[in-house]
């Protein structure tokens, strides 16, 4: 089934203690997208200034990600991050930002997409995301990412976002602000009464958690010896999972724990190199060979 | 087949948010014992002052728990420890410590224990934990726990008694420190050079991971709703990981992560309520039936 999602686009610039790098692509919607491609073709929306030095035609050469939905603004400028993780990678600090052309309207969802069955609505202002979302007109499943800033600035927002979706996709942090909760059990408990049909919760190398009214599912992190940089691992764990979901084309519990494994398997993928490099340099059977190993490594 | 535990008795007092547990029963064998005695009998060998209030044969009563290597010393006060958790369990901070009688000569393995073939070592100076081990003819399988002090200020000692055991049961801050490593599966293979046949990092609310020089495996923690007093989790999870095992009589990797499950299980029973009433007051089928549900929520 068709899946969209909507996200950033970045110049991003990163330094870790395996090294710098400067001015590489980044961005949700990037990451999810060739995430995701491994599995199901992608619906892309974003939005870029003219001073953008990558071409993304060319960067998803190969891969099913309809770039339609590619809006290139002349008199703004792309999004910027610069962020630097701690020696252990376990502290992300953003050292510099410039929001630039996300600070403008969100770009618009072409009318061909407005049928996608499966939607994911990247990080962003909770009212932003409603409106996106509101362009499609009878999704199937639709996963949201959200950060601390709007849990803490616009509670109400997000809380009417969330009880139109069906899954919300945020780290243990998140979880905790959001419901008020340390314990995640019951932080995912407190979110699933907000409105959400399906909570997903990430813990980094701690794994995640899939939660949903009657059932739960737990799965620690693929163990990844080298780390080179963290970036992207959310999006890229979102776009493995929903990729696969779109493929499928079902979201029982059943498949929402496959994908959830492929989530965590293409993520680990990405953290083993800089900005895009550990997902353009491999292959689907990669992904399926680690999804072996993985449920080796957890099934008892 | 016959399981030793040498390892304190301690009059604890423990303070958590859910309230304040004075002078209750402790102690590394005491935990390891209650939670191996679902699985297999136990041979306990322990040292209390004469001052010690808990009889521990009633303690243990309907248990199959020989305490012919419980020594009581007229002239000795039993060990004493103060502690207290965060609000969040997160963290804990010993307010005070008595070591009393463990500051003495450790208690002689009574001959009878000398042919026990599962033997748990729990956290003690390294060179008391040889001292015991030599006690011993022929075990089949050795796990000892260990901690920051003895990695720090006795590594050589602790060194030599690593390569002299099967199994290393130690939390991820204590296998970071001994490896010099922050990577855990990195740091487990470090562990594994220093000569033990399997190590197992304890990770907390995060699981825990089983190496050995071929194998892997990876297991989430028991999603508990409810912490009251997260003391002797750790040696609970011995105990039962070491009872199952002793009862099964076989030590494979396969049935290494069977019991890693059930010490896991053991273990989200204990913290549920203070001292050993999380313990004493759940049946075998209790065990198995949480063992299933942990099964159903990591299997895909």
């Amino acid at each position: 089934m068709s899946l969209l999602v909507t996200g950033s686009i970045g110049i991003d610039t990163v330094k870790t203690p395996y090294g710098v790098s400067e001015n590489c692509l980044g961005g949700s919607s990037v990451y999810f997208s060739m995430a995701a491609s491994f599995f199901s073709p992608v619906r892309f929306v974003g939005v870029i200034g003219s001073d953008c030095p990558f071409d993304l035609v060319k960067v998803f050469t190969g891969r099913d990600v309809d770039l339609t939905g590619l809006e290139i603004r002349k008199d703004s400028k792309t999004f910027r991050w610069v962020g630097s993780y701690s020696e252990n990678m376990d502290d992300r600090a953003t050292d510099y930002i410039e929001l630039n052309v996300l600070a403008e309207e969100p770009p618009k969802v072409p009318e061909g997409f407005s049928d996608s069955k499966f939607v994911f609505l990247a990080n962003t202002a909770p009212n932003l995301q409603l409106k996106l979302l509101n362009q499609i007109e009878r999704p199937v499943f639709v996963a949201v990412d959200t950060m601390d800033f709007w849990i803490e600035g616009h509670p109400e927002e997000l809380k009417k976002l969330i009880k139109k979706i069906n899954c919300l996709i945020i780290n243990e942090d998140e979880a905790r602000l959001l419901a008020g909760e340390h314990n995640l059990i019951k932080a995912a408990e407190k979110i699933l009464d907000i409105g959400t049909e399906v909570v997903i919760i990430k813990k980094g190398e701690s794994g995640s958690i899939l939660c949903s009214a009657d059932e739960r599912f737990i799965l620690p992190a693929f163990p990844a010896a080298e780390v080179k940089d963290p970036t992207g691992a959310g999006d890229s764990f979102a776009g493995g999972l929903m990729g696969y979901l779109a493929q499928l084309g079902r979201v029982d519990f059943e498949s929402l724990k496959q994908a959830l494994a492929y989530g965590t398997v293409v993520a680990s993928f990405t953290i083993a190199d800089f900005s895009l490099a550990g997902l353009t340099s491999i292959s689907k059977d990669d992904i399926d060979s680690r999804f072996k190993t993985l449920r080796r490594l957890t099934q008892f």
